[in-house]
This record gives C-alpha cells, structure tokens and sequence, in this order.
C-alpha cells in the first residue's frame, strides 16, 4: 500500500496534465515570439492557457503573467514591487510563519535598506492584527501574508488584512500556494493586489506559477531579457508546463467541490481517530483550518522516527515543511506559534489531496496506533 | 512539406526527452526535498541528471546548478556575480552583439551604480580584442561575452578572451546557449568561469536551464526561497524537465558528430546554392561561423515579407532573432557590425539541427530562386 499524504509538498500531476505537457512539447514546440505560423499557434495557446489559469481565480489574462514557480512569483510580487516603487515607503511587513519564499525575500530587500516587519501570530499561527495595525504607517509600502500556512494549514484573514493595508496605501501581496485547489479564490473578493500561485501544488507540472498581478500595480521585474511576459519576466515561454498548469486549473475548477469534500473527510476522520485513540497527542492545525493538512505531535517521538516508521508502511507524511525539511533547526512556524519544544520536535504534516480515500486515512490510523505506543516505549 | 530552419530559436524535443519528461512527471513526482523515500528516489533522480548534464560540458556536478532556463542562468552569473561581489570592482564589460538575457542583465547594474562598457564588434562580429584590452582595468570585476551569436553564427575568440580577462583578475561569463551541441563545450578548455546553457535549443524541454560555475567562484542568487539549488537558486526542483534535459544531453553528446556534419552539409548547400543562384544578397555570417546558423540578406526584400511567403510554402525561418522578433527596431547585432540598413531590414536566419536534410535545402533554395525574383519585382 502507498499512502501519499505529503500533497502540501508536492502533488502528483493528474493524467490528463501529462498528456497536455507532452502534447505542447511534441505539437507546439514552436517559439511563442518566432513571427511565422508555428510561432503565432504557440503564442495563441499561450493565450487560451494565459486565460484559463486566469479564470481560476477570478482574473482576466491580462492580470496574470507565468513564471517558474511559487518562490519566483513571490520574489516577482516583493521585490519587484519594492524596486520600482521605492520612492513610495520604505517599510514592508510580513509575518512570522511565511514561506522561506516570502522570508528570504524580505530579508534581501532588509539588506538592501527597507525596514521589514515580522507580524507575531497567535496560538492558532494567525497574523496579530493589532500588531499589523500599529506596524501600518504611511510609509508602509508592501505588506506580505500568506492565504494558507504550508505547515498547519492555518488560514488567515485576508480580506481584514487587505483591507487595513488598503486604509494606508500600501499594497498587499498573498501567496496563495497552499489555497489554490482548496479554498476558492477570487481575486477581487480577496482585495490582494498581487496574489502567487503555483501549479505542482494542485496536480500541475513542476517549474510553473503564476503571478496575478491587478491592473495599475507596477512592479520591475527580476528575470532581465528578451521582454517576455510584458517585459515582466523574460525567458522562452516554456509552454508546455504553462499547457500543463491550464489543465490542471481546469480540472480544479472541474473538481472542486468533490475534491474539497474528500480532503475534509480523511483530514477530520484522521484528526477524531488519531486524538480519540491515542493519548498525548496534539493537534497544531486549529479548527476552520484547510482541509488539506493536519499538524499533529506525537509527544515523546521525533518527527523523523516517526515519519521513517511511517514509511516502512508505505504511508508517506512531512516533518514540518518540504521546503525546509533538509534543514537543521525547528520549524519557524510552530515556533512562532509559541509551541514548546517537545511539541515542535515530534510534529508531523499530513497533507491530502482530493484522489485521497477515508480507506487510506483508516490505514494510515491502524499503523499509527500500533506504532506510537511501541515507539513511546522503546524512546523512554 | 514542413521544413522548419528556425533551430535557433527552439528545437523541437527529441521524442525520447518527452519520453523523459513524461516518465519523470508520472513516477518520480516526490519532492527532493522531502525526507521519505519518495523525496529520496528524486533527490537521487536529480544527482544522476546533474551528473550527465555537466558530464555534456567537462564539468562535476558539483559544478552545476540548475536553472529555469538560458535567460535566468545569464541573470544569475552577471547579476549574482556582481551583488557578492562588489567590493572587488566596480565595471563589467559585455559586448554589443550579446542576447537581451545579458545586455538586460548589464543594464540593471547599470542602474544600480556599475560601469558597464559594451565592446565593439568587427564586420563579422567579432569581439574588437584592442578595445577589451583598453577597457580591462584592474577594476574590472566581471566580463560577459557569448560563444556563438544567435543572429549571425559568428564564433567568438572565447580562449583568448578568457586569458585577457583572467590577467586582469577579473570573472569572465559565457553564454554558450547557441553552441551547446553544435561546438564541443569544455569547461576547462574553454577558460570561462561561468558557463550558459539551454535545454530546448538543443532538442531539451523548455524551462530549464544549467548554468556553470567553476568551484571557488561565489555569486548571490537573484530568487530567494526554500534554499535549493545549494541556495543559489531556491524553488522546488523542476525535475521532470531536468530529466529531460539529461537525456537531451546524453542524446546530444552521442549524436554529436553526426549531427554537426548534417548541419553543416545542409548550411553550405544554401550558402553556395543561394549566392551561385541569386543575384544581389549579402551572407552576412562570417566564414567560419557555427554549423547551425545561416544569415543572408536578401537586398530590397523585407525580411517580413520574405518570411511570410517562405511560411506559406512551409519554410520556417526568423527574421533576426526570435527573442527580439517582435519587438520593433533594427538588429543590434548587424548594426554592431557596421551593416548599412537595405542589409538589415531584408536580412534572414535560417538555422539547422541535426535532422534537417540536404533534401529540405533544395526545396528552399528552389523556393527562394523562384521568390526573390518575383517579390524584387513587385517591390521595386
């Protein structure tokens, strides 16, 4: 049996995405920006892959531009909005438990001179608005959060988030990577001004994001060439992969409902099974949280034990993020979340996807009541 | 008849890469990242391509790090290189004739306060050596030139260049995306610190990229994230791509000889078929040029129009180069090499792979020496 419960990592392309990919690359290998025929056939699937991707989330093409991924995208919407609108505030806030893609990006432009803001976040790793609402001054130029947390799958007020940074001018950038699929987005109700989405995240191809981009907000870009992507972001389109994203959106829009139901059921049959049967055990992910991931502790057993455990069984889960997993050190977000050490240590992510079943989670359940208490002994 | 000379712009993909891709995308989708097994089997996937993609350049594997394509490997060693580096020297040095991914890439640290100097060419494109030799100063910090020239064909003087910029102690960048697979590329012989490559012109999936950097040579990224890429290049690992580009580069290095003999079979058919045949049209790619590129200008014919009639007898060419193509404005590169404008406006590329055949060289030539003649009729 093969369990596959680290979908918040990476997803398993859908069948029909690999037929679009390796369609495009056998069919429409053309370069969108030759002038003759071939040229103009992949420029015209660029546009109807530009406009499906656009519609699942509610925008038109001419707000969404293709990049390589969730980390690029974010990198576009921060530093590139903070690079051509200097002039306009020097302070740029996010929060503690952002993507190291958020992270990272904001420490870059802290070198380079801006002052950023980390936003404390409450037990439930929700941004503290009151910290936002004293950190937002006028000289705030971006502000940064996350719609869906990648590890504990806490969702955050984004529409009061953008809201309170629109009262001060700023603009407002959500990386909505762990949303996409699972909550549904629609960027005018969101009131985020420039949004990340990516398509491995949601049975895409690998190597493609989008960046939705509202109309009049001007950014620089980070990727300097040929001018692609209105200048945004040059490279040959890879058009394959952008194929590829537009089914999968396709398929999400198509799905969606179904899809969302079955991560639902196996994420609170394992949450009432798990807490039921074994003791010690703690639920990180809060209540109206996204279907897709549940953060648990297993007091008393490291996170690795455990998920090695786990996959001798065939069950395959996440000890914090992937993103951050080769790493030493403890899980930032848990941290920020005021978790003890004990709990941050033996935390696992499991993480689902709409092709999950009920019988998997029952599965995954057994193993984990016969394993746990074995493991509490031996670990003693 | 469907004869497509428009190489340089992007290859169709070997059937056997989208094979790769294919194979990669449905049975290796775990994230390298990720501790299990299944993040292990890509993780090793990924070591095993690394190794044969730096094995197609003479390189270690430690020597390579993947990218989303030509454009962001040329961003990442000009830009990456100079941000780590600035207290080294404050002016790079690139030429006139390079890809937008470097004139770009020099402009935006131009702006951010670098003397950027950019070289004259001689009348078949060549880097002018005695203007280099004035301009490297012990301020230099970084010199990009290009292998090949993606207009013209021209060979650039890389060894010698290297040496000139190595006396000075300065870094020299090459972008090698137009001679991968049509010039033996070894990274030792060559002498360039960092080295461009590009999977989809040469039979690889778009949207992937190598770049190499030579040990010891410590550049920034320019995409921030996760860490990747031994953080120089953070976003989850586009592995089915990279799979395909390590079987592009497994089929390019078999296939070598055999494929540069074609296309110089099929680029000296024309050239001397076109010119024994037409009267009035210039070769404006210098004798010993690359294999894979073809630029003639057909005196009082715009390229435009050419092109399109070409297309409609199923003939794929570019007029300049793809990247540029539509954008308005004349060629940088023969206007760099002091061509007067009739030359530039009615210039065409035609350029090769390994299967295009003598058979489809003299269906052009017999369609050209039926066109140009009519079409200078009609135009004069």
């Amino acid at each position: 049996m093969n369990i596959y419960f680290d979908n918040s990592a990476t997803t398993a392309p859908n069948p029909l995405v690999c037929d679009a990919v390796a369609d495009a690359m056998s069919n429409v290998y053309g370069n969108p920006s030759s002038l003759h025929r071939m040229g103009k056939t992949a420029e015209d699937f660029m546009t109807d892959c530009r406009a499906r991707v656009a519609k699942s989330i509610g925008a038109t093409a001419e707000e969404i531009i293709f990049t390589s991924g969730g980390t690029e995208s974010d990198n576009t919407a921060i530093i590139g909005y903070c690079t051509a609108n200097k002039r306009k505030g020097n302070k740029i806030i996010t929060s503690k438990v952002e993507h190291p893609a958020v992270l990272e990006a904001f420490k870059f432009l802290e070198h380079s001179g801006f002052e950023a803001v980390y936003l404390d976040v409450d037990e439930n790793g929700r941004v503290d608005m009151d910290h936002l609402a004293r950190e937002l001054t006028d000289d705030t130029l971006l502000v940064s959060v996350m719609h869906v947390n990648n590890e504990t799958g806490t969702i955050q007020p984004i529409e009061d988030i953008a809201s309170a940074v629109h009262a001060v001018g700023a603009i407002f950038h959500v990386d909505a990577v762990q949303s996409y699929g699972k909550i549904k987005i629609d960027v005018k109700k969101l009131g985020a001004d420039m949004i990340t989405v990516s398509a491995h995240k949601a049975h895409g191809p690998k190597g493609v994001g989008a960046l939705y981009i509202r109309k009049g907000v001007r950014i620089s870009p980070i990727i300097h060439g040929g001018g692609q992507e209105r200048g945004l972001r040059s490279s040959t389109e890879n058009l394959p992969a952008i194929a590829g994203f537009a089914k999968a959106a396709d398929i999400m829009t198509e799905n969606f409902d179904k899809s969302v139901s079955a991560m639902c059921g196996v994420k609170n049959y394992l949450k009432d099974k798990l807490t039921s049967t074994l003791p010690n055990i703690t639920v990180n992910t809060p209540e109206d949280s996204v279907c897709s991931v549940l953060n648990v502790s297993f007091t008393g057993i490291r996170s690795e034990v455990l998920l090695h455990v786990l996959e001798d069984k065939g069950i395959y889960v996440s000890s914090g993020s992937a993103c951050s997993s080769h790493k030493k050190g403890r899980s930032h977000v848990l941290t920020a979340m005021g978790k003890r050490d004990n709990i941050i240590d033996s935390s696992l992510r499991f993480s689902f996807c709409g092709a999950n079943t009920l019988e998997e989670a029952s599965y995954a359940v057994d193993v984990l009541s016969e394993q746990v208490p074995i493991l509490r002994r031996i670990m003693r």
